[in-house]
């Protein structure tokens, strides 16, 4: 199946810029637990992360090895393009144990057999699905292996996107334009804000007239009222009042690759101070927008956002983006590349990155965002969504 | 805000019932990971798990703290019953930070303060969100710490459910009912299975006509064809075909509880195989259900399907059944006690258990499930749908 979504060179490719990484970091194999990791490197899609899996890349092998639940196995063999040999699954005796059975201490049988089991290996110490038992059952398992963070090794090799990534992502902004739309058409005095989140739900997984939407890595985000600076809470039963400001942040899903998307609108007549603070948005993500180009820093893209809000008297040094593509709940963010001070990663020809900007005054919020890909001399923005306030 | 989901009071027994387990495990601390504990314990709700985050309870202070991003302080103050000197945040510069700065650095120092860090801490090892960098930081942190595993041990306190947990569950089992009937009906030959989610999904989050629902902790899943042997594999913009079994298991969430519900349908005539293991699986399930009462242990339930379908030449030992409520992606299960062979936990009234056992053919798989909450003296399956063979 992950051959018809990318073809096997493509996968080759991948594997080989990682690779590459290992020698580098002289390492002998990496335990690469990110199911976004996963699925760029084996393809592999399933929602099986709840139960501890991973695939294992060593130095010298050609393939890597897929390890994970016996019930996952079959989704592995329709997901990814692994030979059935390299695709190893434990039994569901090692599921929430009642006999202190974990799964790492299969994946350190795999790993011995593998004869990396007294080499240098990463882990992905700080990935959301890499427990700390699991870290402390292959020390156990394999006491006389070097164990190295490897947390963003893959995650900077996916930076940079083929042209067949960009795309799914391209699919995924139109889906982000419809749903936007649906969410900005639904919202209304007297609505509450579950009807609201249905009607995005619908669009992101209806998709278009050509192709359907997958699940996004984090549900669409609407907060309003008084909470549009609680950016991560979701939706309630309340109702919609005239008065709101409400700023919808989502993202289409294609193939697991994201395009996300945020605008702000306004349940009736939005206060001047609101308006103004619209035109401040518009002009410093478009100040940011013109900036971004190969060889600029990321700092420097938020840079010019930085003094075009400063001109109007407002101070804020925050993160403002961060680079992102393929991803799996809680997050479609790579962890890599952030636009904001500090960050001196230099942009390159087909890196992706959210830019999500935003003011707070004393009572209201308002973000305009747009996801982008670098190109030879600039950045296209991947959705194409008006700039500006909306009213409901 | 979770003061109108529960009162104080609630709260205050669960901390009361977990500061009792501390003290049987002579914990000064322990440090909350699992973002459903962090909900039971502290009322909190947003989507802001994929940084890290915790809440941190110990033996001998009144109300716990919460720590978090300082972007998600707002939304603590928003949803949990804590006090404001309770709500600590970390600065934006710990989060995917180039400088080498860990949430659980600032974690530490709260410990520091709080008088616990040369005592005996509990952590959530096996939690998904508690990394392996979480501890390795924790432990360089805090070299005089002795630390313990207590994954397990909110989620002990959580197995029986009080009176308002219970309406929630149930409320989130007419959402299943709901979004059930529309996946059901929109399943047809020629249907792409994306419309099929899309059209569950509005249910869910549509809700009933009194209350909507919340974003459900696994999506929903509709394995069909070859691939009702795959459990974990997602929609994708494949049509259904005449002759496609298709296994719909899905749930509806209310404040984060959630009633999941498994049914299995056929596109077209199904073969008499089919039939005759849909007739097996409603009667393995409901001897299963008849046997279940408080004083029964686990594995005596699931030995009461293994017999039941036995009679037919069918031999399976599986879980075929776990205690679950409140859940945030990605799981609903409390990862306590499981319907398998070998499981003792013995059934009290209000503890709560999806059951999902199915068996499969050589070629079709078909699955029937219901969650349940034991009563004074048996059980009570919260949605009310035929158990039985539906057709599309």
């Amino acid at each position: 199946m992950s051959q018809e979504i990318f073809d096997e060179q493509e996968y080759e490719r991948r594997l080989s810029r990682t690779r590459e990484r290992l020698r580098e970091e002289n390492l002998d194999a990496i335990v690469v637990s990110d199911p976004a990791n996963m699925n760029y490197l084996a393809g592999y899609d399933g929602w099986s992360f709840y139960v501890h899996q991973a695939v294992v890349v060593t130095a010298e092998r050609d393939e890597p090895i897929w390890v994970g639940r016996e019930m996952d196995a079959g989704g592995a063999r329709a997901t990814t393009w692994l030979a059935a040999e390299n695709i190893r699954s434990y039994s569901d005796d090692h599921v929430h144990s009642p006999h202190d059975l974990h799964p790492m201490d299969y994946l350190a049988g795999v790993l011995e057999e593998l004869d990396v089991a007294d080499g240098r290996i990463g882990l992905e110490m700080d990935a959301a699905y890499f427990t700390a038992k699991s870290y402390t059952r292959l020390q156990q398992n394999l006491p006389e292996a070097e164990f190295e963070d490897t947390t963003l090794l893959v995650g900077w090799v996916r930076i940079k996107k083929s042209d067949r990534e960009l795309e799914y992502m391209r699919q995924a902004a139109e889906i982000s334009e419809n749903a936007m739309q649906a969410g900005i058409d639904a919202i209304g005095e007297g609505v509450p804000e579950y009807e609201v989140a249905a009607e995005i739900y619908d669009a992101l997984i209806r998709g278009t007239d050509e192709f359907g939407g997958d699940y996004p890595s984090i549900v669409p985000l609407m907060p309003s009222g008084d909470h549009t600076d609680t950016p991560h809470l979701t939706w309630t039963d309340r109702e919609f009042e005239d008065g709101d400001p409400v700023i919808i942040e989502l993202s289409g899903c294609r193939h697991r690759y994201h395009s996300p998307l945020a605008r702000t609108t306004f349940v009736g007549d939005p206060p001047e101070e609101l308006e103004e603070a619209a035109d401040i948005v518009v002009e410093g993500i478009e100040a940011a927008l013109e900036v971004a180009e190969p060889g600029v820093t990321c700092e420097a893209v938020e840079e010019a956002w930085r003094e075009t809000i400063a001109q109007y008297g407002i101070e804020k040094e925050d993160r403002i983006g961060y680079s992102m593509g393929l991803g799996y709940p809680p997050d479609w963010g790579e962890h890599t590349a952030s636009i904001r001070p500090g960050d001196e990663t230099v942009l390159e020809e087909n890196m992706t990155f959210h830019m999500i900007p935003g003011i707070w005054t004393e009572e209201i919020g308002m973000e305009i965002s747009e996801t982008f890909v670098v190109t030879d001399d600039g950045v296209e923005t991947l959705a194409e969504f008006p700039r500006k306030l909306f009213t409901a």
